[in-house]
């Protein structure tokens, strides 16, 4: 087997453990307001691909630790990230019928149950980390889950993730300079990439050396992330893509291929994967993981 | 000093100590994405009667402990009633204009914004629990705000809070019975006052024969308070109540006026009221100041 296909498998094997952990969490008692859990649930279901989960586990797998210690993390760190894309796609905000391919949550469900299943998910992930705080026996573990949890609830915040979206809305067909978009993108999509990371590595007892790359890392792959994202957004096509193509574009949104045009913006793309990899020096070959982790995240096509 | 006087002046006091607390939390740096604080901090500043947090308090006095220590789990529980009003109040939820005599935070900063400043609030509200649990020194103390942690997110969520209004908006204009009535409430507002009670309980240490009785009188002035509250959606005007009065009847929202008629709802509502002051009895009079706040819920008039 190569190399590729190896991480393939075993990127594959930890969607696996994720979704099944997800899926437990819909696992509830009958109730009058079964409907606001079947509607979080179909966009947990709606084909995500479970980069910032899998990055979590990865973290895990390189520093040696226990990936179960980690899954509740990770999977709270999704149940966030897909809250926020429930909201985004609401008719107020970027108005998406589509995503992934699939109707979006509110043309399904109806705005007002949208807005409260994306809640619950927000919710229902600080429900988890609570849980899992209570549950912790071992003194140290638990002071460092309590700061992974610090660091998830800063970085889906004001300061991070919403702080993002909020410049996102009201810079709209206006010109922005490219420091207020890499702001905006690292605080959007950066921050929560980052937290899946580096919360991990807490929670795994990583030195301090060890954050310090891990924290470069997801810092080089989460730009990369939206940068990639854009330019998607301009070749893309709705087959691939699951949404309408060009759509930031014609919204008047500011992006890195409007900005610095396609190929600053491809370049920019090689560039930060090599400095993700190059971040990983410390940890020799078993940061391979981690390193295909950021290929598939920038070559991906969809 | 009357008795009455007494009380009156120690809510205020404590109003005084939650809303400089919750102040505290506005004072951000200069950021891009301040837009977002200001519309959160709006609705935060409209006039809130600070109940949930008062109560917290009020729990904290009665069973002698510090209240700076509850403070900040008093203001988190604020902030997620906060956000669910925002929520609530938009288009595609209740589509009220005016809260507490003020417009709606939609209103003032728009549709997208209002989404964003509800989801900052509650995500707001965990940066803050999870950042006096990284703070706490004390490992007794650690545990007992741990599981305070999980009460309040456990309340706030599917099988609570937004439990509750997934179930109101989706059993409008449709006969429900006074069984789906009651958990509705139980729910959408119950929970969270029980929760603002239950939590400082814990945090303060009480023993389990106060914590039933707490819980007991939780239950009652929950339940008091949203058919007090129908009963000034019935009886309100515009002036006093700062929102369209009747306003859930035209709507055809079942209300326990509507299901129970006037006056059994009246009775109903003395009947938990001194229940309420039953619950206590264990507490003799130091639990006075409750009691006064059980009388303040039951006889106000807005």
């Amino acid at each position: 087997m190569s190399n590729d296909a190896f991480y393939y498998k075993k990127m594959e094997e930890y969607i696996k453990i994720i979704n099944s952990k997800l899926h437990e969490y819909f696992n509830v008692p009958e109730l009058p307001q079964k409907i606001v859990y079947e509607a979080m649930q179909y966009s947990i279901n709606a084909g995500g691909k479970r980069i910032r989960p899998v990055l979590s586990l990865a973290v895990c797998d390189l520093l040696n630790y226990d990936v179960y210690e980690i899954l509740p993390f990770a999977c709270a760190v999704e149940l966030i990230h897909t809250y926020s894309l429930i909201h985004d796609d609401l008719p107020c905000m970027d108005n998406d019928d589509y995503r992934r391919g699939k109707p979006t949550n509110h043309k399904v469900y109806g705005e007002a149950m949208a807005v409260l299943a994306g809640d619950g998910l927000l919710n229902l992930a600080f429900e988890i980390i609570n849980e899992q705080l209570l549950k912790c026996q071992d003194l140290e573990l638990l002071k460092r889950k309590i700061k992974a949890a610090c660091i998830i609830s800063k970085a889906s915040g004001c300061g991070g993730m919403i702080g993002g979206q909020a410049i996102d809305i009201t810079s709209e067909g206006k010109d922005i300079s490219e420091e207020l978009l890499m702001h905006l993108h690292n605080c959007k999509t950066g921050a929560l990439i980052k937290a899946s990371v580096i919360s991990s590595g807490i929670v795994c007892g990583a030195r301090e050396t060890e954050l310090n790359a891990l924290d470069k890392y997801s810092q080089c792959i989460g730009l990369a992330f939206q940068i990639k994202d854009d330019i998607l957004d301009y070749e893309g096509e709705m087959q691939t893509l699951g949404k309408t193509p060009g759509k930031d574009i014609i919204s008047g949104k500011a992006t890195f291929v409007s900005l610095m045009g396609l190929d600053r913006a491809k370049s920019k793309l090689d560039e930060l994967m090599l400095e993700s990899v190059k971040a990983l020096a410390c940890f020799g070959e078993k940061a391979d993981f981690l390193k295909f982790i950021s290929d598939v995240i920038c070559s991906r096509i969809f």
